[in-house]
């Protein structure tokens, strides 16, 4: 269900699209709710969908050996879940869950990727935001260690 | 100085530039050996140079509050360092030291910059390769808690 441009311009990573950028991002996104406990992605499965997230708290599980999974990080606030939906081989390398009810911007990764090849200007600004967010999460998780 | 197309076939992340994207990233390159405890960049500093590590070892060293600099993360082999030179604000986020003797691209991060402006399926590219560092770097560290 494509989202109102609108919408886009709440995330400070859209805000560097011209307008045409952002309507057609809006064509592959879905703005939706969820509750806690839900279920984003699970490690392993190809990376179809990639979330905007505005608000909420998500946790990030990882199977270690033969072990249950293992809660190794928590993101929260403004962020994208799922990057590895945008880096080759497209393969989710964790399991995300809500913590608390989470506002995302759902969207197609598949056509986003096919998007951002025909339009390189487009995706690289997207590529921008998401080496930032990456840059963050490193920094915060060498600092915890 | 600039160094021969050729040397940048040995790393993977150059290698699906083309033959004329591999020469001008070249011309901003200089292959560069350093001894162990040769410091390439400072937390804080303007991010003017970026790192295509073949071989060897860096630390990352952080400043955490009144405290000496402290080591948080070994990057080593094949790496990308020096990543914040490609993000905005374009200032190293860590001070980085070669443990061992390395082996590195070392490229001019402003005029790197530029050309992937000027070219952004060139930036694209290399985008992808840093996100795909990252992310990579992000699982070890997850691991690493």
């Amino acid at each position: 269900m494509p989202t109102d441009p609108k919408y886009l311009r709440d995330f400070a990573c859209f805000q560097n699209l011209t307008e045409d950028q952002m309507a057609a991002v809006a064509r592959l996104a879905t703005a939706v709710c969820y509750p806690p406990h839900h279920i984003l992605f699970r490690e392993g499965e190809p990376g179809e969908r990639l979330f905007f997230m505005l608000k909420g708290e998500v946790e990030v599980l990882y199977q270690i050996g033969a072990a249950d999974q293992e809660r190794v990080d928590i993101v929260a606030g403004e962020e994208i879940v799922g990057c590895s939906a945008l880096i080759k081989p497209y393969v989710y390398t964790a399991t995300e869950r809500s913590l608390t009810e989470i506002e995302v911007l759902e969207i197609n990764a598949g056509e986003l990727r096919q998007l951002m090849e025909e339009d390189y200007a487009l995706g690289y600004t997207i590529q921008q935001q998401a080496l930032s967010f990456l840059m963050d999460r490193i920094i915060d998780l060498r600092l915890a260690r």
